[in-house]
């Protein structure tokens, strides 16, 4: 007989791209007892978490709720929702995620226009508008927000407005910026948007907040074909949400708990004093890398404050740092995906990582481990820069 | 500003088709702390899942781990990864989740040969053989184990040899079947399987154990085209659970906690004698509802132990019966689906919940409603006959 002993995780500072820290408060709430998908109290439960979800969202748009998969579920659950075979469908490529929702729409069926930028770069909307005026008949664009690969903060507004001139529906992935930086869904008129409840929300990763705008709903309404899957079909599981109460899945009820208190700390502490704290936060870390000598990916200007990625510096073992970075302090920071592996550092200040403690814990932590690997950076000099950033902002 | 007041819900006695009742050992482990989804400590516990799995499941396959979705997320996953456009599929459909199955088999490309009998009726294996017969070239059959819609045990073995003579692979539905009954993969050579967290397994809803054979992975390195899936395409997901290690999606971190401590519970059980404790708490629950009066709505020699279907008195408002054990003796029950609505109640026994007290329960509350409802039944006898079914197994 095999021994499986229990598991006890120690505790982590997580600083990478996602999973944030979460809030005991938060994995306290999923300790709950268990109850059934279409229990009164669940479905009043169900109700809260709409009504919480679409302040974070900025929205009236009556179809949010969470998708019962990561992130990445919720990206299908759009694309797949929204298109029909043959649909061109415009895709702003500028790193991992961009490349994966042009992939998702390809096997959904459409004919994707992918507009390139280099990987921390932004994708220019005159080249999303050439690509328009190369459709025959555009259905969507699709955009990142918040580029998690590069550190690239996405204009979204200006393309948005394009989408529609063109007619077509605007796609956007929030999945590392929704909680983190203002994803104002109707004053940008974002057609369908997705996130995750693992970066800015700081739940558990595992459902997908989703919302859809009156415009894309009578697209999905006026289907000549069946959406391509059954699971994230949203002409079902809307009546899952909606008054109907129609058993479609049975909801992963814990995470929706987790959801949920997440959704009541973000409200608690305004929307506004949390944009501002990710600010704060992110120009210190970003002082202090500069102070170092480090150079950033993302272009200045359009750099997340949410998520800094770093170039490694030339000749160093990258993964060799975050191992004792985890080892030492406990601390978890993100390596570089794709092109970016071994070359690129990923720190995240997400949710309830976005705090001055970890900042300075970073750069102290990162400057000691640099400098005993013998790489030329300037010491003694980030925690000061951080500190003069919050001075300043006190 | 609204008010969103904490989520403090009442604990409820899990007698529906899942959920389940969850050991307190496993809403606890939720609240470990969070870690990163490629946190050397996270990925030690993903093969400790893994091998888990591979002993509920009794298997060797390699690929064996919890796709990040719920039940119906396993089924499409089964269906995306192995069908390409235009494959024939024979499929089952007694109850809704056959009917499910095969409407999702539709929805990835496949011609559907369904193979329909009467709900409450095991589809017979001559007929599946017929449909075999009548195919060019046939891909797969699938088949739901335990259709949680009608309680009736469907025979696999002779199906799953059948699929293999006519060159097929067998998909089988265990989402109401794993660890509540036996589900040998590798004896009766399935070729592809699903099932859930919430009912025999009892941990909180949102994953789904999966599990491919040799012969299903070739099929899947084989294909012409790509799986119309992004976010279940086994072909990626299964480089992040082996060796590679390579990310795809953020897995639901504290949901695989709560499924590893879940999964430990049932070890330390073990699969013989929970199965034995789902027979018997079924063959008592079963004597009771028969020497109630009421009829079952599977038909005999095919109920089964972990999910009761019983008819509603004709006449009765059989939702406020629900209603009254509900709001009474905060117990649930669950309702007919489909044709089924208001005219039957399923009565589950899965995993945490099959247990002696919970059978003395609803048989005792059942009596005092219908009773109080008017309805002529045998009274008094119910909880005699589930007591001889104890003192007889004793």
């Amino acid at each position: 007989m095999q021994q499986f002993a229990q598991f006890n995780p120690q505790a982590r500072i997580l600083l990478g791209p996602g999973p944030s820290n979460v809030n005991p408060r938060v994995l306290n709430a999923m300790a709950a007892p268990m109850l059934g998908h279409l229990d009164p109290d669940y479905v009043g439960l169900m109700e809260e978490i709409k009504k919480l979800l679409r302040i974070v969202f900025q929205t009236a748009n009556d179809v949010t709720f969470p998708v019962s998969g990561t992130g990445s579920a919720g990206m299908e659950s759009a694309l797949a929702n929204l298109i029909e075979e043959g649909d061109e469908a415009v895709v702003g490529v500028n790193g991992v995620f961009g490349a994966r929702a042009a992939e998702c729409a390809e096997r959904m069926g459409a004919r994707v226009h992918r507009v390139e930028a280099e990987w921390g770069r932004i994708v220019e909307p005159e080249k999303i508008e050439a690509a328009l005026k190369s459709c025959q008949r555009p259905k969507l664009v699709a955009v990142v927000h918040a580029e998690t690969s590069t550190g690239v903060l996405q204009p979204v507004e200006e393309i948005a407005q394009m989408a529609h001139r063109y007619g077509a529906l605007m796609v956007l992935d929030a999945v590392t910026s929704l909680a983190c930086i203002p994803v104002p869904i109707d004053r940008w008129q974002i057609d369908a948007c997705y996130s995750c409840t693992q970066k800015g929300i700081s739940a558990p990763p595992g459902l997908s907040p989703f919302t859809l705008s009156e415009r894309a709903m009578a697209v999905i309404r006026g289907r000549r074909t069946k959406c391509r899957s059954w699971y994230l079909d949203v002409s079902m599981i809307a009546q899952y949400w909606g008054a109907e109460r129609a058993y479609h899945h049975t909801a992963p009820i814990s995470m929706n708990y987790a959801l949920y208190e997440a959704l009541r700390i973000v409200v608690e502490e305004g929307l506004e004093a949390r944009w501002q704290r990710h600010r704060r936060n992110a120009a210190a870390l970003q002082a202090g890398v500069a102070a170092m000598g480090l150079k950033f990916v993302a272009q200045e200007g359009h750099r997340l404050p949410q998520l800094t990625a770093v170039q490694a510096p030339a000749g160093i073992d990258e993964a060799a740092i975050r191992t004792a970075l985890l080892r030492t302090y406990n601390m978890e920071i993100g390596a570089g995906l794709g092109p970016f592996k071994g070359k690129v550092w990923r720190i995240g200040l997400m949710g309830e990582s976005s705090q001055r403690n970890n900042v300075v814990l970073v750069l102290n932590a990162l400057e000691q481990l640099l400098s005993a690997a013998g790489i030329e950076i300037a010491r003694g000099r980030a925690q000061a820069a951080a500190d003069a950033v919050y001075a300043q902002s006190a």
